[in-house]
């Protein structure tokens, strides 16, 4: 029904996540619409993205240097490595504002369904840099099951070395109604509760 | 906290339609993912698309052709001329597949907020199209706001011409629960209704 390059467009499009038929339909139409140049500048883009991004050699962190902004800091504490599973984590923790040591990208959580191992992931690379230096390691993996299993297991690797380490307070989040919260979270926030 | 390459996509992806900055994020971390010559094929498309895509000639459907497939298409009754606001709802007509006939895309709708008036709409090509071998004028232009205006504009337009005019019929949707159907739509379902 459509022509061939508007289709294979589409099929282009609906490749990518959370893009379905329709949503790929009207972004293929919003091109449509657009300027040759404007097209050009999105392709370049891309291109420029795949050519020019690479992982930082010491926290895998993306980079377009061989050394990541954030290791290059002597303003930021080199003591402490925050441990996470992949780049959005860190932006995350970055967008907080609350932390100024350095990071890992483990590249991925252990997940045996999708036949990731702890081999997969950057861990050897991290208890290479765990030198005596190091004061403590955050491991901010996500809290969800994949997570888990990878901080259980730095963990059980780290703590023979006698670095301090810890993991992401767990409870409820800011602004919830507490008859919302689900049970696993309310255990959490009670279990870590506080004196004030 | 991205680099300037990321960044940029990122920028580039959020101008698309229902694309946030979250789904932006995302697919361009999916991008980083995907191997080089993917990403190549995904920019050849796009501006494959741009370069091939054309509007055919004589019902302004696109094509890579000047005349579109089904305006070039014999088995199709040539005296019935669908008018759709754009290519989609063309597409939405033909996969109901209960029309044989030929089109007349007019580009947009009336609409006076968006400063689209008649003379912005394929309106004059379509006179021209209308000689004494046209039987029937369908005006499918969308049951909205500006789908209306455009439909009662039309039909005052070809009226004169002697040509019989027809609207797509208004009703209920199919596997509506009646309770939950809206005012308007239970008001024109009930105007049309027919006799068993």
């Amino acid at each position: 029904m459509y022509p061939k390059s508007l289709k294979e467009l589409i099929n282009e499009l609906m490749k990518l996540p959370s893009i379905g038929p329709k949503t790929a339909q009207r972004i293929a139409f919003y091109f449509i619409q657009t300027s040759l140049e404007e097209c050009q500048k999105f392709s370049e883009r891309l291109i420029n993205l795949k050519i020019k991004l690479k992982k930082c050699k010491i926290c895998f962190n993306f980079s377009e240097n061989e050394i990541c902004g954030i290791c290059q800091n002597i303003r930021r504490d080199s003591k402490v490595i925050c441990v996470v599973g992949d780049q959005r984590e860190l932006v995350a923790i970055e967008k907080s504002r609350e932390y100024n040591g350095i990071y890992h990208v483990l590249g991925g959580a252990i997940s045996p369904l999708e036949g990731i191992g702890p081999e997969n992931l950057h861990i050897k690379e991290l208890l290479v840099r765990l030198n005596s230096e190091i004061k403590e390691v955050i491991l901010a993996t996500s809290p969800n099951v994949e997570g888990e299993a990878t901080a259980i297991y730095l963990a059980k690797l780290i703590k023979p070395l006698g670095i301090k380490i810890s993991r992401l307070a767990q409870g409820l989040p800011m602004g919830v109604d507490l008859e919302y919260a689900d049970e696993v979270t309310l255990a959490k926030s009670l279990d870590g509760r506080r004196e004030l």
